[in-house]
C-alpha cells in the first residue's frame, strides 16, 4: 500500500522539501479525515475555490452537486482543476512573530474531473459521500431514487498527481531567542464533535445510534 | 458596521439564494474565526489553491510568505485571484441518504492582491497575523526585525467584492420520509484545542500566559 506517488513539477516543493510527502497511505488518511475539500477551477479567466463535500473511493476523489451548479457545469467540461485539503493541527507559537507558524496536513490534487454516468457507479458515489461523513450511516437510511441519481452530477477526479504538505512538531526560533523570556511551544487544534442535536421533526421513539453518539473522526 | 457588499455577477448566488450573505459584520466575523484560507490563482494555465495563514486588518485581507513562493511571485503581478474561508459546523444527517448536508459559514472574496512594500504597514501586518492567531500575543513576542520584514513578502487583498455563504439548522427531507424510522439531526462540529504543549527547549520558570491558558476562538 505504501505506495509513492510520482512528484511532477506542479507538486514537487521547491523551498521546503522536507514537508513534501508523497506517500499513497499517508495522503488517503489526509483525505479521508477531512469534511471538506477546496475546488479551484478557471471560468471566464477568473479563478475560483469553492468549497464542497467529497469522498475517496479507492484511488480517486469524487465530488457531487447539482448539474446547475457553476462549478458542476465547468468541471464537466474535464478542465484543468485543483482540489486542496487542509487540517490545521496546531498553533506554532514562536518566541519571534517571525517565527509564528502552523501544524498542519494538507493535500493537494492536480487533474481533470471526469463526469460519472454509469447509474450503479453513482449509487457507490453517493454512498462513499454518506460513509464518509459517518461510517455505516449507509444502512440506517433510505438510498437514493433514480431520479435523485439523474438529478446528482458526480464527478472523479484520479490521484495519479498528488502530494502532501505537513508541518509538525516545536517552534523553531532564531538560536539567540531561545534564551528569551517568552512561552513558547504548541497550541493543539483539533476538530471536534458536540452532543447530537435531533431533528424537530424526529418521529418518537427512536434513539441516536452508537455511530452518531460515539462519533470520532479519527 | 453592518454595510452590505455589493453583489456581482461572480458573487451572488443562483441556486440557493437564500444562503447568501452580503453583510460585512457577518463577513468579518467568519474571516476572524478562520485560521487557513485557500488561495486560488492561476500561474502557466494551471489553476492553483493554496492553504495558508492570513489576517483581517479594517476592510482588507493580509496574507504573507516566502518572497521566493511560487504562490507570492504570481499574486504579486496583481492577478486575479479567489480566497475562500471555510468553516464546518455541524453534520446534517437526514432520512435520505440524498439530503444529506452540512451546516458551514464560506467567505469567498474576488480581487487583485498588492504588495505592501511600506514598512511600517509591512510591521502592522505581521502583528495582525500574530494576534489572528492568539490574541494579546504581540505584546510577548520579540517584534520582527528590519531584515525580516525584508525577507517577508505581504500582500492585501480589499473586501470590496466578498460574500458569505451559510447553512444552519435541520435536514429538509422529503415529506413522505419523515415518517420512516430513521435517526436524523445535526452532529455538531467545532475546532477546540488541547492542552498547551511546551517548547523542548523551554526556559525555565516560564508558566503559560492566560491568553495560551483560556484559549478560545470565538
Amino acid at each position: 500500500m505504501n505506495e509513492i506517488i510520482h512528484p511532477t513539477e506542479k507538486t514537487k516543493l521547491k523551498r521546503i522539501p522536507k514537508r513534501g510527502n508523497f506517500e499513497r497511505e499517508t495522503i488517503y488518511k489526509i483525505l479521508d479525515e477531512a469534511f471538506v475539500c477546496h475546488v479551484g477551477f478557471v471560468a471566464n479567466n477568473q479563478p475560483f475555490v469553492i468549497p464542497t463535500s467529497f469522498a475517496r473511493i479507492d484511488d480517486r476523489l469524487v465530488i457531487h452537486g447539482s448539474a446547475a451548479s457553476r462549478m458542476m457545469r465547468s468541471l464537466s467540461e474535464e478542465i484543468d482543476v485543483c482540489v486542496t485539503v487542509t487540517l490545521v493541527d496546531g498553533l506554532v507559537l514562536a518566541r519571534s512573530a517571525f517565527h509564528h507558524s502552523m501544524n498542519y496536513r494538507s493535500v493537494v490534487v492536480f487533474g481533470k474531473a471526469k463526469v460519472v454516468s454509469e447509474e450503479q457507479e453513482k449509487y457507490e458515489a453517493l454512498k462513499a459521500f454518506t460513509e464518509h461523513i459517518v461510517p455505516d450511516r449507509w444502512a440506517e437510511i433510505r438510498p437514493p431514487t433514480k431520479n435523485e441519481l439523474k438529478g446528482t452530477t458526480v464527478l472523479s477526479l484520479a490521484l495519479t498527481e498528488a502530494s502532501a504538505k505537513i508541518r509538525t512538531g516545536n517552534p523553531v526560533d532564531d538560536e539567540e531567542d531561545y534564551n528569551l523570556d517568552v512561552w513558547a511551544g504548541v497550541l493543539p487544534v483539533h476538530l471536534t464533535t458536540g452532543a447530537p442535536v435531533a431533528d424537530d421533526r424526529l418521529k418518537s421513539g427512536i434513539s441516536v445510534p452508537p455511530n452518531i453518539l460515539n462519533y470520532s473522526r479519527k
